[in-house]
């Protein structure tokens, strides 16, 4: 993963030997080292102090590098920090499933991340390389993040704002380490511990889990049947059962159904936020993968400060650039910034300044145009695979963006079972269980088509149809009873 | 501070022409602009872009750019939220005092960073250069961190182990995004809202702050008269009255009073957080900064699980380098990690990658030799003229490292309004009572020695002087009365 230098390289074929050899043993001398690898002296006393550094070896002037005589191997029982700890709050699980990398040969439909075929790489790398250069490498920007960029993050959404709405203003944004801690500053900012929080179900696994990290309690609305965000009645409900004063929803291309709330919806939705006092935690994930009109964030007509906005650039731009942005306003706004600088101080320049240069260069938006061609056919190459060798149903709709389609499995088939069966044929997939906060109304599965590889949709779908029929439900069935 | 590019510094000089327009005023042509400032056209439409996507100005294809008229300023009464929020539970002020940036002219001794010339710049910045040109730019590095930086702090720790101890593995480390989250992470998931944690008082106010907004109770402890850490019996009686399971404490050059735990003392209090079935976490902040002997984490002695270890880069490499390492065993290592996963998934690959080649090149002890010789140099130069210019007893101890000298300042003198006194003469330095969990049992600050400048120390240990005596006493007295 990381560019191995040639010291790096030569540490790890000593460690081979070293591993081959008993306590006490001499390692061959740097001389020796020297020829057997070709390497600089320099480069090999480098790699020969790696090993010191990591216990593996150690050196006596004058005689010698030796194989360390081996530390008794802690097998403590660590049993009294159970007692300590007690019962487990939050779970990271869903890391497993959408954050695994994989072997070779398989093909990956389950992550959250595109792959790099659609990301600007070169771009990427070069406004690290010039970041790294600059100040941006050694200064401390400020804890709210670099004025340039929350004036683009501001600017962005003040485009969409129209007549009557409320421009943001780059001092009503905050710069985050990424969409997942902004999340989890939200909650833990603007809720406290066994307080409720409301979510369109289902929804982002992440958010779920820094919900319940925060000590919160997941209320699950239903998605409306009309496939238009939830019913507002049910979501007043909702407020009124629970007194929750947060919501938490992706208007916009949810993940995972793709679904997207109308304008009228999103008004209606809005008006019963504001009648219960609460929060709007509007999740922006989909922004730069939305296909067609342009997204309008609910935050740009909020002028009363009840939508807190997150959007990412960590999926568009880089996993490696992890920045994100919160806009929000009022006391809100600084309780959120008041946790993130508990917790992190501020967020590092160098990435920062690597993002702003990526998003306000002139190739972004033709960057943005080329993957939305690149996504508009995946999408439409696997919802076709889908629709024609899938039973009928199975696709819950055709999403106006993102990365993800959500299949509603037949009735009886189990979907953790059917994931294990297709990940036993090398197709992974995410279950539909873990993006649901209560229990699955049904059986779904995630199917995401930014991956590598889009020429083996066809083989990936056809494994599918397979686990499903004939030897699939038996697979299934199997897997089921197995697991 | 980030280093601004053509169109930047093009935007900004718009940003203050267009401040002078009135709604509506047509911007001069990209042609015009480009006379004014000899800059190339596609440099000028970058410019003006940033300020249509700031909401500042609009383009009219055919017609050219024209100032916007201005939204409706929100003036929005946020009242609703105060009543949805609730009392506030966490404060960041430590921030205002330990991160503020200073303009010009004003002696900095209150910051918590070491400036530039203590840094390793050029090999930081050829290191993130480095990384940027790699895979590590774009790939998402394991949850727990690069294997390799993973091995390269434990083999720091391994070294100091003795025989008895248990030498951490790569396996044992969580690679985070600053000491800073390791803290708020460690205190997350170690203890629950509404419990105990026991701190050495004075102690790092940010990890008092990160306490309390995790919704523990900070339980201080007092320094041992003796300069020893803390009374065993003391800490027994803090573990039995708060029924704590956490002892926060930095056994090695305490921040901010400089202090170290003999070897005997450690070893005594280490023994009181066993038989309390209780962590220690050891804040090794001050590792690359100590100056004599080499430091010895109690983490390489703890075979039980009852250590947790947290040390960082960011002070050492750069600001710009947010990684830091947590070394922790069985049950607890797995709830750190699953709050630190929840909390922000990974750490930029970039920045580890980096971080590695900075402190495992060949270099980097000898940066280390030099910035420790500097170092000792400011110590003492501004431990003298304490000693000399300074009430008798005012310098506390010379700490054995570090980056601060802990001062009591005369009975009856107010510290607050003595930093308050010294800011308006321009000097800098850090109230006593933030790094106090509970009421400050005398007048204390903390001068910071790595700061720029350190040829006007003696005209910022003047200042205190002359704030002290004569016009001093008067000046915070009048400080005190008008704040």
């Amino acid at each position: 993963m990381v560019q191995s230098s040639s010291a790096t390289r030569i540490a790890a074929e000593l460690r081979q030997l070293v591993a081959g050899l008993r306590a006490g043993a001499r390692l061959p001398s740097t001389r020796e080292i020297v020829t057997r690898f070709g390497a600089s002296p320099v480069t090999v006393q480098q790699a020969v102090r790696m090993l010191v550094r990591e216990g593996l070896v150690e050196s006596r002037p004058g005689a010698g590098t030796f194989v360390r005589h081996a530390q008794p191997a802690p097998r403590a029982d660590y049993g009294w920090q159970t007692a300590a700890l007690g019962p487990v709050r939050s779970d990271a699980g869903f890391v497993g499933s959408t954050l695994q990398t994989v072997g070779p040969d398989v093909m990956a439909l389950h992550s959250g991340y595109p792959v790099d075929d659609l990301l600007p790489v070169r771009a990427v790398q070069a406004a690290l390389a010039r970041a790294a250069r600059s100040r941006s490498a050694i200064d401390r920007p400020p804890a709210s993040g670099l004025p340039e960029l929350c004036a683009w993050f501001a600017g962005e959404v003040a485009e969409a704002t129209r007549s009557g709405g409320a421009a943001p203003t780059a001092s009503d944004v905050l710069v985050m380490p990424g969409g997942q801690s902004a999340l989890s500053s939200i909650f833990r900012a603007l809720a406290r511990p066994g307080e409720a929080i409301v979510m369109e179900s289902p929804s982002y696994c992440g958010a779920i889990a820094a919900a319940r990290q925060a000590g919160l309690t997941v209320v699950p609305v239903p998605r409306d049947p009309s496939g238009d965000g939830v019913d507002p009645l049910v979501l007043t409900e909702a407020f009124e059962r629970s007194r929750a004063r947060l919501f938490y929803a992706m208007p916009q291309v949810a993940n995972p159904t793709g679904e997207s709330w109308s304008a009228s919806r999103a008004e209606e939705l809005l008006d019963v936020v504001r009648s219960n006092g609460a929060f709007l935690v509007e999740d922006d994930w989909a922004h730069d993968f939305v296909l067609e009109t342009p997204v309008r964030p609910l935050s740009a007509q909020d002028a009363s400060g009840h939508v807190v906005y997150v959007r990412s650039l960590t999926k568009s731009v880089s996993p490696a650039v992890r920045i994100a942005a919160v806009i929000a306003r009022g006391p809100a706004r600084t309780r959120i910034q008041t946790d993130r600088v508990v917790d992190g101080l501020y967020v590092s320049g160098v990435l920062q300044t690597a993002a702003l240069e990526v998003v306000s260069a002139p190739g972004w938006s033709a960057h943005l145009r080329r993957m939305h061609e690149q996504l508009r056919a995946r999408r439409d190459a696997l919802a076709g695979l889908v629709t024609e060798l899938l039973p009928a149903e199975t696709l819950t709709s055709v999403p106006r963006g993102g990365l993800n389609l959500w299949l509603r499995l037949p009735s009886g088939v189990d979907s953790d079972a059917f994931v294990a069966a297709c990940a036993r044929e090398r197709v992974l997939i995410s279950p539909g269980r873990e993006w649901f906060p209560a229990e699955p109304p049904g059986a779904f599965v995630r199917v995401n088509y930014s991956g590598p590889d889009p020429a083996r949709f066809e083989e990936a779908v056809r494994v599918m149809a397979d686990v499903l029929a004939g030897g699939g439900a038996a697979g299934a069935g199997a897997a089921g009873a197995a697991g």
